[in-house]
């Protein structure tokens, strides 16, 4: 009973069983010229109804430290939001893989908008050389709070970008979770949006470690082996990345896995909402939920043993002042965990009352 | 029947195995913090029989760019023999993910000497701020001529680097086949020896994508936390890398398949070596075969199906002199494509001759 | 009448004598080892009271990043004003040579304060893999808002350093003006109030080119020598930095240069402040004005061939909201020009009224 | 008396007197706004006899690095001689700046050939993800020996460079000594010959400490400008950097420097070869003598007061071999200091005879 991240979760068997296969099929070319992979561009295109090059990596920091800096000089800047994970939980790895700067814009409920995007850009004198020159932004997709950048929201940002000569990038860790939530096609919130390179990630939604750059303007990739082995990020057996997405692909593994974790977290976050004392921060658009809890709700779900995290700072004052806290559903909640989670809160608001 | 490289293999079954246990085991948390993360500390310093910090990575170019990295500082060099895997096949990672440069030294049978390391040393002006400074010695073991360093030879680079103050790592890509040619155990080759930190590889020997960076010395690793997320990568469902290894680990199987590998490459030179015309340019310590072959049989072999990579120069002419070819056994190679292969290469001799 | 920067002026002969003669004084060893250089130790060892570590560059921003190389590690973060040079003017220098990642804080009148970098940090997760760690603050002195830190505020942030195992770094390009404007010594403001390395300026205040990275604690300048060198910043004709500060240093040029340049700024708020409409936005502690000034009176100065810089954000409204400028002063302002700046202000605040 | 660099001069009176003249010029814009930058421009343009960039930067270090980041990419590799000065004696600052790996090619009388470049570039895959892709070459001119390339060099070097799409980088920290020695035009040797970038150095042969990063091709230097500052390069009061090299241009007190320098080294040479046991390393072209002395000859020299260093390896036996030492000469050296010094060489071998 483990809300405390997508990622603390094991596999998907379907995944499993494609790498098990993978490793019994004898001699394959390494370093991405076998089948599985070579397979990755045509499957990825058909999916994005889009010409696409596609370059599997272990981990999304990865992903999005090496889709930057693709996308920027080293003097570049990377507008991002404040609680962006590029920002926040990647120990610097974009500055370190593109040598560009993030920049960092206050994102309300998670997203950039270009009201906000403009605001930070006006004191930037652009083409002086004082001054680091924004390239590129970033977004999150669904985002750092739990929600979900519609089309249009993501188009404006794109014809932002394009006025603004910047490139326009996608954190994808939890794609599919945003596509499912949104109900649109993987074109219509990428590229048909002006996105230029997404982080599709597969990991948190059913996979081992399995990510992938998809690129939907090809002349960016140019140097992207380059920079992918340079980091030491070209895996030698690389069927064994792309068996992963494969398989999270085929048959839509991907977008059920993710509709049954954001059911789940829409389950949790019904299920609260009505108990006093307990509100939701931001709209729960996809498997995360943002709840605040008074303290003795939140003490006997911890003493229940349930796991999940405090978010942000602490309240001033936690005998009257609800704490924040994220519950993070996947693709292997059990709708038992979410019935159990809402009846031990639903106990414990009755205790107080 | 492909000889090409080790990393054309699948990966064994028991590793498989363990990796879908892992995945079915439930919630864990993230990011090594699980049982099979921490228990392989003990596990290695058992193996070892020494303290060591263990750090799991996917690939043998980051464990050598970020072993090395904790090293040597940004205006450091690091002597290198001059077909070292991290100078030639790795992109200039080791540069750009530690800063320093690497200083290559010419190393017969691909195994640097105290005598050689010297020569290069002595024209370099210690503590003088014009030049890049000397810090580490890089060896690989097995080397990329499939030789091995004796306890002995390790020892005495092992002293010179003490007495140089430089820091000495060894690139265990292939260890345990390393390991298994001498016949000594693993504390013996690395820090009686005076190794720092090993690369230990586990991908190329049964593994799909699993290294290990090992400190023997734990005050080296202080940071390596942070260099390995910085640089993209931490993996955050770490219990599949750490499954991988310590499946490798259990009942001796990283050396059973070493001994395995081993004994095709021996079976494959011997098979060769008293055929006309062909020679082999380095002894065969480990799992690897560099053999001169007359051009009419590598093409009796070529085209027979096996596949295996031409290696170094082209000779001059190919008429009168017999070219220089790579072979790779492996841990999944089955003799019966040994015993093919030395059929197709007599076969071949006769019709010369 | 250029009151748009300090740099925009030449040099002061007392220094341009020292240059000529340096120029004609034979053969010195190269790189630093010349007398003039060796010199400079015991002279700022003398005016800091305090063993120093100097090391002498060409440009402010190789002092600051070189300084701060020094302090952090690459995945360490740099607390900074936000409107502070290190983040605003130098294009991702300090990022560049450091690694590191700067944090801005938001700096009233320029100036951190412990509270402010209190708030900055709670968020981060200390030791914590996933983030950035704060390593050091870097405060300018004097501001970029033209105040300039007490002693007192100065020794708070180094206790907060210490407190919270962070460097102290002053950017004093404009260091002679603010000590001046504080009436204290040398060491009151730097190492006696924690802070751990000066980039000590001299080419806004009459020097050509000549700054000193000056470490407290000689230990951090351990391997300064290799930064410089490996960032190009050795000149190779030391003597000719060396030269420039050590007359900047005789018969307290510095100083002297310094207070006239305040006294010309104070002159010109002074002579500005009672005007119909204008207003300063910050005190007027060194040798910057930033003064709110109606549209009418900055187009009839402008008109009048006077040159300053509006500053920051234009007024929404021009016709009815003053606007931001900023007025510099140096060791070579002419009372005449502070005079007639004045006056053409005065007549053109009657015309309006 | 002093024969061990031309870096241990001063610097040319009438350049010390352009730099006191445009410190007295009043106010001008900084960061390379002033017309004393702007007119280089045009003054390079002439001497070239094509269209430039100019960018004056303070050392030769920064000017090879950043030069050559304009060339490669961070995968890159430049191809250098083994004893270029980018390889022995900038501390890795060309790795540093530009992320590229310098490969050595052994450079007989310092001189890199065609066939050298095409035996190094041979075992390299071109477009292989696992290896730096060279991506320039830099030849020094004059070279490290004190020998120069012909334009007819330069241009075979010009055209490997381009049938191999390389980039041609010229390190001219002595570059007026070349010229001077072969008496042909600026042209002849750089663009003609198919240089795409020229550090221009003027430090060595009379300036304080100014060089200039010169491109052939403007669309190169592009983010010339970033690079530089981000690097911390920008020298504000760039006026200064900007006086020398005018003056040093001006009336051609370059080429007059240079033909003083190098006639001091012809003289020096052609008094020393005929002494017995006494013989030169490589031809003199420019200002620099690479010399063997018998050990009595060389102490003599020594304890008589002359500065000048042993190269290189030193003998095995000193009593019977001779040692090779560098001697420099440089604008300023005096005819009566040449003069002396074979007069001391020619008593010693008496003594020895």
């Amino acid at each position: 009973m483990n809300f405390s991240s997508d990622n603390v979760t094991g596999a998907h068997p379907a995944i499993v069983a494609a790498l098990a296969e993978a490793a019994g099929a004898g001699a394959m070319p390494a370093y991405g010229a076998d089948p599985l992979t070579e397979g990755l561009g045509a499957r990825f295109a058909e999916i994005f109804e889009h010409e696409v090059a596609v370059f599997p990596v272990a981990t999304g920091t990865a992903a999005n430290a090496l889709a930057l800096s693709a996308l920027v000089p080293p003097w570049g800047g990377i507008l991002a939001g404040h609680e962006a994970h590029v920002e926040a939980d990647e120990c610097g790895a974009v500055e370190a893989l593109s040598g560009a700067r993030i920049m960092t814009v206050h994102a309300a409920d998670g997203k950039l908008t270009p009201a906000a995007l403009a605001a930070r850009l006006a004191p930037i004198r652009k083409g002086d050389q004082h001054q680091v020159q924004p390239a590129a932004i970033s977004i999150t997709q669904a985002t750092e709070c739990g929600t979900v950048y519609t089309p249009a929201e993501v188009a404006a940002l794109g014809a932002f970008a394009r006025e603004n000569e910047l490139r326009l990038h996608m954190d994808g860790a939890r794609f599919a979770n945003a596509l499912v939530g949104l109900g649109c096609t993987p074109a219509e919130i990428t590229w048909k949006a002006g996105v230029d390179v997404l982080s599709f990630g597969a990991t948190k939604n059913g996979a081992l470690a399995a990510e992938a750059v998809i690129f939907f303007e090809p002349t960016l990739a140019e140097n992207f082996l380059f920079r992918r082995k340079r980091a030491g990020h070209l895996v030698s057996k690389m069927r064994f990345l792309s068996a992963q997405l494969a398989a999270y692909l085929d048959g839509d593994l991907w977008r059920r896995n993710a509709a049954h974790a954001n059911r789940m977290a829409t389950d949790l976050a019904l299920g609260l909402i009505d108990l006093p004392g307990v509100d939701l921060d931001h709209p729960v658009d996809a498997n995360e939920v943002f709840v605040r809890l008074p303290a003795a709700i939140a003490d006997a779900l911890f003493r229940a043993g349930f796991h999940f995290y405090p978010w942000g700072a602490p309240p001033l004052d936690p005998a009257t002042e609800a704490g924040l806290y994220r519950l993070v559903t996947a693709f292997d909640t059990a709708p038992a965990a979410v019935a159990a989670f809402i009846a031990a809160a639903t106990r414990a608001a009755k205790e107080i009352a």
